[in-house]
């Protein structure tokens, strides 16, 4: 298996990115297409917050609607079109009907994706002058320009692909994401979209997307907040002549747990204001969502990140949290290593490592471990380091 | 009642802040010393931390042997002493040894408390230089040096006093607090000293100190982060000759809350990097637990705190925050307020009013409310913005 930053060679789908002028900066991409050549299905996880953007509702009742197809994916950037009622969703719909009119195929086909500032009108009339252009900018290799006009804060784009081989015969999966900032998605993400030329039934598709999103995309934070805009989508339109079933789920939701992870760790990578991209690491948990918790808790901590930041061992912020956490913790069985150094452990700190843990956290690429010392489950977690440069980003976000 | 940021004038307390030399600045004062004319009753309330640091386990052993007397309250920073194991207990129980063989009481007679880094060994030998010269210190007018001498990264000391009236008789309430990074209390809070000449049965002490804390201490929060060494000592002597029982029970908590809320303010406001006080209000919960969870959610959101230090009146962020809080929300009831200025009602937004709002939160003390829309229950929390400065102090802490 290959996991490369490339852009998605997966047959029968074309992509498209194009200025439609919703932000203030002339000329930069900020609508995004994706068009199956026929209907293909498809499966979407969606934001928990209880707060859903206008697109979230919309996307949600197309996927009932059509059985989980679809034939395309407009999505937006600098502006989310969330909290902005009545009208908001009445806009999501007429973005989705005029994909629908060029691409051919019911309303309900469309899936439909925002991301930007909550709670500012997206104009109608920008989107209708903007989706033609879209459209005929489609091509297979217009990836590249699709992931870039579903950024915000981003620094980079997120693209990913795999190969996979079932039953001798390659397909691909392939996937773009964007997410920087109000990251720590629940069930869901920031917007990530996938597809794949393998041919997957529905009810296996929808089981595949959940189990990998749960380790990759839901094992993430930047800063511990869930959007009102979160959605990974998923298409798979069979043009590899792959069929996934029962017998071969396992190899697929691998592929696409690789393409999945890879997008995540990107988004950290990309975090507002990040320099650092670090694995959180929780064993010795007592059971798995004590050690999701703990995990989560040491990835979300202020104190953590800014030590991380800053290049300091500091091992008692990392037990402090995990004791605080809500969790099972037993300080005479804990342990902290950072990288490979153990800095504390049956009770006792180990200082004299100090020096040489504070040189590894010179990297940009670190993992740190907290053993809970409460019994066998364990949890990984990726977080991103606090900077100054996260409080400017979010300082001035709007001005 | 009146509340001033005064030196506490509370008959029958004698206390001292010295330089033990703990800390690596010289000079610096990092030894505190309150100590009574006689046993008093006293009560405490200590963090919930799983990890527990070994002043908070000696300070509960004493208070439960002594059946809640105590004659002093002996006090470091410099060194947490947590996560020290059994010789850190070791130095929490000689640290206690040493003042009561000067106070002339039973070990158990005297609370230990330290603050500062996790981890490193407090050593015992300038303990015992340092106790020698807190005692000889000791004076009814040096509660400003207590004051100084608990300070970590406090940019200021915290004290405050009120006078309460029982039976036509005036008593005192004065106090004492730090902390400034790793806070969010949960059942107590960093460091606070709390006396009163007013005569308390144990019982009902506890019962105030429980009472008081819970709206004030336990109603903060700076960095969500709750630490190994929090707690809050409360002693009474009686020397005022008002004698606290049910029937004057009120009047007793109202002037101990006023003393702990201006502390706990004074935290806030002191918080690492903060540059403005926030009073988070939020109304319309379906349970007095939901509305204190999205307080809370909303206090600690970076999002929200980094707005609100770049002036910017995002009320998208304080609707997205309440909706992944986990509480009852309901978007077409709630509402959004800045200082007095709505931002957000009846599910539409009133941007309108954004540049007044924007004008407002140039102040340095702010409210923001949310109403949930789903029910009657309300709770305020106190906490501070997020500055690029409080990635540089806790990037480079231990530096």
């Amino acid at each position: 298996m290959k996991v490369r930053l490339e852009p998605a060679p997966v047959r029968g789908f074309r992509f498209a990115g194009v200025c439609a002028g919703l932000r203030n900066e002339p000329g930069r991409k900020d609508l995004g297409l994706i068009a199956a050549d026929r209907p293909v299905t498809a499966a979407g996880v969606f934001t928990t917050n209880r707060v859903k953007a206008a697109p979230v509702v919309v996307s949600r009742e197309h996927l009932a609607r059509s059985g989980g197809t679809a034939r395309a994916v407009i999505v937006n950037s600098g502006c989310a079109n969330a909290c902005t009622g009545d009208e908001g969703l009445q806009v999501a719909r007429d973005m989705a009907a005029e994909t629908a009119a060029l691409v051919g195929c019911p309303t309900e086909q469309v899936l439909v994706a925002s991301t930007g500032v909550i709670g500012v009108s997206l104009p109608i009339d920008k989107i209708r002058c903007g989706v033609p252009a879209a459209f005929h900018a489609l091509g297979a290799d217009q990836g590249p320009q699709a992931a870039r006009a579903i950024m915000t804060t981003d620094p980079f784009p997120k693209e990913s692909t795999t190969q996979i081989s079932i039953g001798g015969r390659p397909a691909s999966i392939g996937g773009m994401a964007k997410g920087s900032g109000m990251i720590e998605p629940m069930m869901a993400t920031m917007l990530g979209f996938v597809t794949t030329d393998a041919a997957v039934p529905p009810p296996l598709l929808d089981r595949a997307l959940r189990e990998a999103v749960n380790d990759t995309f839901n094992a993430i934070t930047v800063d511990g907040e869930c959007s009102t805009n979160d959605c990974v989508m998923l298409l798979a339109n069979g043009a590899s002549g792959v069929e996934v079933d029962e017998s071969s789920y396992r190899e697929f939701v691998g592929g696409l747990t690789a393409v999945c992870r890879e997008l995540a760790l990107g988004i950290v990578r990309g975090g507002e204001g990040a320099t650092k991209l670090v694995t959180v690491i929780v064993t010795g948990g007592a059971t798995s969502a004590d050690a999701r918790k703990a995990a989560k808790a040491i990835a979300n901590s202020p104190l953590v990140k800014t030590a991380i930041h800053g290049g300091d061992p500091n091992w008692g912020r990392l037990i402090a949290v995990a004791g605080r956490a809500g969790v099972a913790f037993e300080l005479s069985r804990a342990a902290v290593t950072i990288g490979s150094i153990v800095l504390f452990r049956n009770g006792r700190p180990y200082d004299e490592a100090a020096p040489q843990a504070a040189e590894y956290l010179k990297g940009k690429d670190l993992t740190v471990s907290v053993d809970l010392g409460a019994g066998r489950a364990s949890s990984t977690v990726w977080t991103c380091d606090l900077s100054a440069e996260y409080v400017r980003i979010n300082a001035d976000y709007r001005t």
